[in-house]
Formats: C-alpha cells, sequence, structure tokens
C-alpha cells in the first residue's frame, strides 16, 4: 500500500492510498457490504453509477456465509462480487460480539455462537488473518478486544492490554506467514472508550508497532458527539501522520465533516443504506422523510442539486408512492441517491482541502442545512 | 392506434401495433407493473435494460394508492413513472374480486373493500374507464364480469350477458365522452370459462363491437394447460385477424410459444418477477432453482447463452449466496434476467414467424429443455 499526503487544510488532510486493486482518495466514505454486496445494489452500480474506490465486507458475516473458504475457491471476494476496487474487511470481533447472544472473551480470542444456525465458533487474531486472507480483502483489521460502555477501569485496562497482545500477535502471524506476492495490508484499532488516558495507552502501544495503518474503534456506541469529537481529536495527537487514519463506524454528516477537520481520513458506516431503506434520505438541505404525506403530490426531485441516477428521473411524488407502497425498488433508488450524497460530501471535501478552503466548507455545509 | 400485420406462420402472427407512445413489435410479452413500477425494478431499467415498449399497471392498485387523481394530478402515469413507452391498465375487476375479502357484482358493477384500509368502493363500467383516463393508459380494459370456475350454467350465463351490457356500456361511454384529442384505445374481454358455447357466444357478441382490441379473460385460473389451448384455438376462430388478441394474465414460457402458435399476439403474467424472487431463474434449458446447493460453487452464469445484465455479470455462485442471504439486491438481479428471457423468447419466436418457421422454433425450443 502507498500512502501520499496531497495536502491539509488545519488538521483535514486529503491523501492518496493505493492498493494492489484501486487508487483511493481521502477522504473517503467506504460503503458496508456486509455479505459482499451493498445492501439493495448490484457491484456495478457501485462501480458505473457510485464510481467508489473501496467498500467494506463483514468478515462475520462472510466466515459464516458463504464461508471464506468457499469465496477462496470461488477466487476470492473480488472475482466472487465482481467489484475489482479494494476491500477492507473487519476482523468480526465486532459482530461476533454484538450479533451472537452468547459471545466471551478470554486471553485467546472470542467465542460465539452463529446468529444464523447457533453453532459454536472461536475467533483469535492469527484465525480471522486466516479468514480475511481466504477473502482477499486488501486491507485486513486485527482483532480487538471490544467493551461495553460502561465498564470498570480494570475491564478497560485488561481490553487495551489483550487488544494490544492481539495485535502484536496478529502483525507476527501477518509476516510470519505471507505468500511472497501478498498484497494484503493490515490495520490495527486502538481502543480506549472515551477517556484520554486509556486512548493516550492504546494508541501509543499500537503506533510503535509497523502497521500499514490504524483505525479508531469503540466509538459510535451511543456516546455523545462532543464525546467522539474530542476522543478522536486527542487520539490523532499521537496517530503517524505518514499512514491512513479510519474511525470506525461513523457516521451521519455531520459526523463526517467533523472528524475529517480533525484529520481522520476513512470511514464506514450503514447509516446512508439502512435510512434509505427506513425513507430517510440526505440532502444537502438537510434530511427529507420521504414517507411524508407532504411528498405525495412532490414533483420536484428529492434534492434539485443532486446529480444521483434517482434524482435526475424520479420525483418525490414517485418515491413517496413506491415507499409506501412497499416496492423492492424503492430500496435501491433511495439507496443510490444516499451513497451518492455521502460519496459526493466526502469528494467536496477533498477539494475544500487541497484548496486550503476546509474552514469555509465546513460553514457552508452548516449554513446550508440551517437556511 | 394502428395495427399492421406484417406476416403470419401457420396460426402464429407477428404484428405492429403502434400508439400514441410506442411502436410495439408482436407477439409481445408485457411485464407487470403493478403499482406503476415492475417489481425488484426500475423504469431506467425497463428502458436501457430490457427495452421493453409497453407494460402493464393494474387499475385498482393505482385508484386505492396513490389514486387516479393523484396520478392525473402528476401528469399521468407516464410522467409520473417515467415510462415513456406505453402503459395498458386492466379494468381492475380481477383485483377487485381477487384480493378483496367481500366483493359482489350486481347488474351496475362490482362492490368491493380495499384490501389496504378495508374501505367499501363500487367499480361500474364508465367509473373504470374514468380511472384509467385519469392515468391515462394507452390501452384501457373495460370491466367484465368473472365468475369463480366450476360454476353453475345460470352464474355462467349471467356472467356473459353482463359482460357483453357492461362492454357496450363501456365503449358507448367512452365514444361519448373521450376529448377529441384522446389517444386512449379500449379493448373488450372475452368470456366463458373453458366452455366452447360460452366462448362462441361471448366472442361473437363482442367482436361485432368496434373495440381497438379483443381479449382473452378467465384463463390461468387453474385449468389444465390442454383446456386453456383449447380454448384459447376455439376462441380465436371468433376473433378478427385485422386487430390485436391479449391473453390475459398468462403465463409459462411453455404457455406463450403454444398460445402465439395459436394467433396470440399479446401477454402479460407476474410469472418473470415473481419466480424470480422466490428462486426459480427460467433458462433456455429449463428452470433453475438458485437456491440449491449445488450452485454454492457454480461459477459458471445462470444461463451460458443470455445476453442479460445478469449473466454477463454474476455467477450462479453469487446468486446462490445473495439469495440466501436474502439481500434485496438479488431481487432486481434475478427480475432482470428472467424478464430478459420471456423478452427474447418473444424476440426470437417473432423472427421464427416473420421466417415462417415457426414449427422449427417450437420444435427447437422443447428439444433444449429435455436436452
Amino acid at each position: 500500500m502507498k500512502f501520499k499526503l496531497d495536502g491539509v487544510s488545519g488538521s483535514a488532510r486529503a491523501c492518496t492510498i493505493t492498493t494492489a486493486h484501486s487508487t483511493i482518495q481521502t477522504p473517503v466514505f467506504m460503503p458496508v457490504g456486509t455479505v459482499g454486496s451493498i445492501k439493495s445494489l448490484d457491484m456495478s452500480d457501485m462501480i458505473d453509477l457510485l464510481e467508489t474506490k473501496i467498500i467494506l465486507a463483514n468478515t462475520y458475516h462472510m466466515y459464516l456465509r458463504p464461508g471464506d473458504k468457499s469465496v477462496k475457491e470461488l477466487g476470492g471476494l473480488h472475482k466472487f462480487s465482481t467489484y475489482p476496487n479494494s476491500f477492507l474487511t473487519d476482523s468480526g470481533g465486532f459482530q461476533a460480539f454484538s450479533l451472537s447472544d452468547i459471545s466471551k472473551a478470554d486471553s485467546g480470542g472470542i467465542e460465539f455462537r452463529s446468529h444464523i444456525d447457533g453453532s459454536k465458533h472461536y475467533f483469535t487474531p492469527s484465525k480471522v488473518i486466516d479468514i480475511q486472507r481466504n477473502l482477499g480483502s486488501d486491507i485486513m483489521m486485527v482483532l480487538d478486544d471490544l467493551v461495553a460502555l460502561p465498564a470498570t477501569q480494570e475491564r478497560i485496562a485488561l481490553s487495551i492490554e489483550r487488544t494490544t497482545a492481539w495485535a502484536k500477535e496478529s502483525l507476527e502471524y501477518h509476516n510470519a506467514t505471507k505468500s511472497a506476492d501478498s498484497t494484503q495490508n493490515l490495520f490495527a484499532i486502538i481502543q480506549g472508550g472515551t477517556d484520554k488516558l486509556w486512548r493516550t495507552r492504546s494508541a501509543k502501544q499500537l503506533c510503535a508497532l509497523e502497521f500499514d495503518g490504524f483505525a479508531i474503534g469503540g466509538l459510535s456506541v451511543g456516546e455523545s458527539s462532543e464525546d467522539m469529537y474530542e476522543t478522536v481529536e486527542h487520539t490523532i495527537e499521537h496517530m503517524p501522520d505518514n499512514k491512513p487514519r479510519y474511525l470506525m463506524g461513523v457516521g451521519t454528516p455531520e459526523d463526517l465533516i467533523e472528524n475529517i477537520e480533525r484529520g481522520v481520513d476513512m470511514f464506514d458506516c450503514v447509516m446512508p443504506t439502512r435510512n434509505a431503506r427506513n425513507g430517510t434520505l440526505f440532502t444537502s438541505r438537510g434530511r427529507v422523510s420521504i414517507k411524508s404525506a407532504r411528498y405525495k403530490l412532490d414533483e420536484s426531485a428529492v434534492d434539485e442539486e443532486c446529480e444521483c441516477y434517482t434524482c435526475k428521473r424520479y420525483s418525490r411524488a414517485y418515491l413517496n408512492h413506491l415507499f409506501r407502497a412497499k416496492e423492492i425498488s424503492y430500496a435501491r433508488l433511495a439507496s443510490l441517491h444516499n451513497l451518492h450524497y455521502y460519496l459526493n460530501l466526502m469528494k467536496c471535501a477533498r477539494e475544500a482541502i487541497l484548496a486550503d478552503k476546509f474552514s469555509e466548507f465546513k460553514k457552508d455545509f452548516y449554513a446550508k442545512r440551517s437556511s
């Protein structure tokens, strides 16, 4: 992986990340393709309509179904799904923790039951590397030890200790066993809740290691926006300038803008696609609840300024109708719009950074919404 | 509406029908867009990927939601849905009959309750013309009196009598009230179950009237294929050569081939889209149940001979995975394939008719499936 800093505007950065499969310009939002498919869309949409350069797939889901060995047999995630650009895969730890009825971590890894059939599984640092190797993703994430907040100081201390130990184990395992022509990269995940001391410790321990990039994990789990922004700002102080910074599972358009301002390069979140399905559409003037009766006879586009597939074709009235009639096609049209909104926001943020006008950009962003 | 007979092969016909919105080459299969949207697809798919020239929308559904008056206010079905080619709308009688808990016909029309909110409604011959006028479809269907089979001879006699009376009333109302620049056409519907005498009577009564085309209704309701084919063959003897012949609600690929051979020009059916969603894909070699475990590692396309969007991109293995993971995108990819199969079958049938080789075409069609 190549990393190049193209420009800064305050703490905001515009970078170029080059993997074996694509060239990614940051700030970048990575659409979430949980099972190797972006919900409601197909991979040609991701290329032809949305021009994405990187998407995320969930290791937990692919491991359980169709199985990472099947994906490997079918040529890996890229060939299986036909998506030619980069894949980032998470470690599976978060899903093992959140989707399983029973999950528990010990010093060796995380035991959990499949949400599909209840079968028992055990994720270890080396096992999730093996799985992600079978998937063939461009960026792999290490297994980390999550804690539900609030937690005792002892539990948080243990989480930080384990997260570092597992990260070291992952890196050693990857370096010792990777093939000579491997193009896969490995990111570590900084933990520590919203506590500055723990975040400092986790960041220092992990950033001393030779990872290809670093993520901030354990946020967007119910803390206030202020706490999130402060934690990111603080954590980034301990992260290197010459490697990608990825804020996991974030967030709203406002969250993206605030965290770009603080120096984050990469984001992922289910929000644009999930909200689309639930009837919430993002626009330059704020959110539109498309199911509202006020749009029943509204012939305008969701966002008159938007250039997406949906806005160029369909009216609010038609989308309102499709939503109310529970038409499957609504989900695709709405998801295309919301993802276009997110991706375009990132593109405009990058342009503003390169022109060293990020603070003006941010001001305009908020001014439009309150107008 | 202009009608031109381009060629025949035995009793099979290739025609060109020209409406105000498109030129339709027959035999034609009309995808069903119940609520003004083809399930799982959007209207650009119908043009860009499937090149359809005519689709069907259900009057009953559009009347209840969003309401025909709303559709009129939004510029009619074409503008509302953005579909620029022809629309055929049914009369709504069949849905009033089949979707409502309580529905009863009297001499004036059909009383029913909405399947959405239970509200009471009454369809009369003139009312369904008014609704279809608000929708702005290119081809409107008259209200007919359906009977559930088996039925007594008295009930069938009453159905034939009412169907003719309502057809006359519809035609008179349409002619007396249509605007000078109306481009809408009106088709009558021949009833009579699978009884030759009743079919003869219904066909003779209706075909004596100046409708723009004639449909065969009341089939594909559980009768055997043989009964269907015999009834169509018999009924067509009493239908004019110089007007379109439309077999409503039919059917399987085999049904299409058999009825084209007997002289049918137009078809509609939910089968390609509904079966797609349920996991059944049509191919030149027969049906594929894509959810079957045998396709889990199958890297070939659904149909190696198929040129559709889905077959050009995705493997059976990936579609199998999307189906099992209940991904919404599966429904679109499968529907695109099945509709492409149906539309391509019609295109090939037309070519065979124009070359006067329909019987060879039919032989090949069956030979491939049993190979």
